[in-house]
């Protein structure tokens, strides 16, 4: 397929030279900065714009991948009919594409990007979503040609993937920002709890969490737990958070 | 060097397996249930018991590894005067092990241990502390033929690390298991976020949490957190749990 990007943040980047990995045509890299679609396009070896105007008529699918909010702005200075459209955001509905083409849909990778580490797309899961059958195909078969796990989910799903993530991955990663701190307060360092880190991300792998849960908010142990929270007592924050998350893991196991 | 361990749990296995590979000869598993000692003792192929008064006396070093709670109370009935005595645990202080030995000390394992889960030692940090000079030195070179990564730490340092421990060990699994609740009740299999949980962990291993923080709280993204708030409306726990952690994060990087 002929495939042009409009953006070029994280996500476009790894998406994009996947898809030219797996034999795509990369036309064209759009964004409103010509900046950031010349750094993408230059890796991908492809033509880039910051004018809509000059957008190339010749892909067969345009992927916005850009902040959320600025998703419905851009599709409404879209002209593309006959060409699919697609976004690869969370929590945005599909149907805000429609003003672009008639032939609109969604291709959502649930992974976390960042700058710098690239990732093997094949092990991604994907969530496709199309207005109709003949784009739904081919949406589906381009997420195919990137990664073994493609799968059907509507917006109602895709929101609570979304949603999901933010627990197993935006506050995850806070968690292990706050031992960070607290490690640091006391003149140790964060090496300690990578390990750990690891084995409990691991462990998610092969098991349901709930089997694995361990600490003393699992056993209710309340002696240790009074201690840990005497040894909060000067960081009300990190107290709160200790109380919420002990509370509904005791709960959890009641 | 010569070992009895005292306990029979997932701590205990995983160490005394490790030392017996190191080189180390296990002399004796003790448990107060028999069966918990026997299933150890036939790992290690060597003789157990339930009884303190049967406890061998031909061992260098004496290893407790049982529930935190439980640790003073096997001291008072344990005399091996001249031996050296340790336990293994994060919130416990080494002096309770003083009525059994004058040589006692801490071996803390920085990791979380689970049934049928047998991990490479080597990389497990271990934190020792000792009543003197040479009973450290006994346990610092035991905890180096197991672990690359021995470091000295006081209790103060251990209840520390414990804590931070919580964070990233016992809460975060937490976090996954709320994840695949959420997802359950919508029909969503915990699978489509196994692949974005270990790349959260790997990525903390090569960089600090607070540089690989994403997500809407990250960029105080109040459309997206007013979404996702109205998605937990009928979910008052779990949405207490996403306005603690969100503030916390919004704060963070204010």
């Amino acid at each position: 397929m002929k495939i042009v990007f409009l953006g070029s943040g994280n996500v476009a980047t790894n998406m994009a030279v996947a898809m030219q990995k797996a034999g795509h045509t990369l036309v064209q890299v759009y964004n409103h900065r010509l900046e950031g679609a010349k750094s993408l396009a230059e890796k991908l070896q492809c033509s880039y714009t910051d004018q809509l105007k000059d957008l190339s008529k010749e892909a067969d699918i345009y992927i916005i991948s850009i902040k959320d909010d600025a998703i419905e702005g851009l599709a409404k200075q879209l002209a593309v009919p006959g060409k699919v459209v697609v976004h690869t955001a969370g929590s945005i509905p599909m149907e805000v594409l429609a003003v672009a083409s008639p032939e609109f849909g969604s291709l959502y990778p649930l992974q976390t990007f960042t700058k710098g580490r690239s990732l093997d797309f094949k092990t991604i899961p994907l969530f496709v979503e199309a207005a109709n059958a003949d784009t739904l195909k081919l949406i589906n078969d381009l997420a195919l040609s990137i990664s073994d796990s493609v799968k059907v989910a509507d917006f109602e799903q895709r929101k609570i993937l979304h949603l999901s993530a933010v627990f197993a991955c935006n506050f995850v990663n806070h968690l292990y920002d706050l031992s960070q701190d607290l490690l640091r307060e006391h003149n140790l360092d964060f090496d300690a709890l990578r390990p750990l880190v690891l084995e409990t991300a691991l462990k998610a792998q092969e098991m349901n969490p709930h089997d694995g849960q361990t600490g003393p908010a699992k056993r209710n142990d309340r002696q240790v737990i009074t201690k840990h929270l005497q040894l909060l007592s000067n960081n009300q924050p990190l107290k709160n958070i200790y109380t919420v998350l002990t509370e509904s893991i005791v709960k959890s196991y009641q």
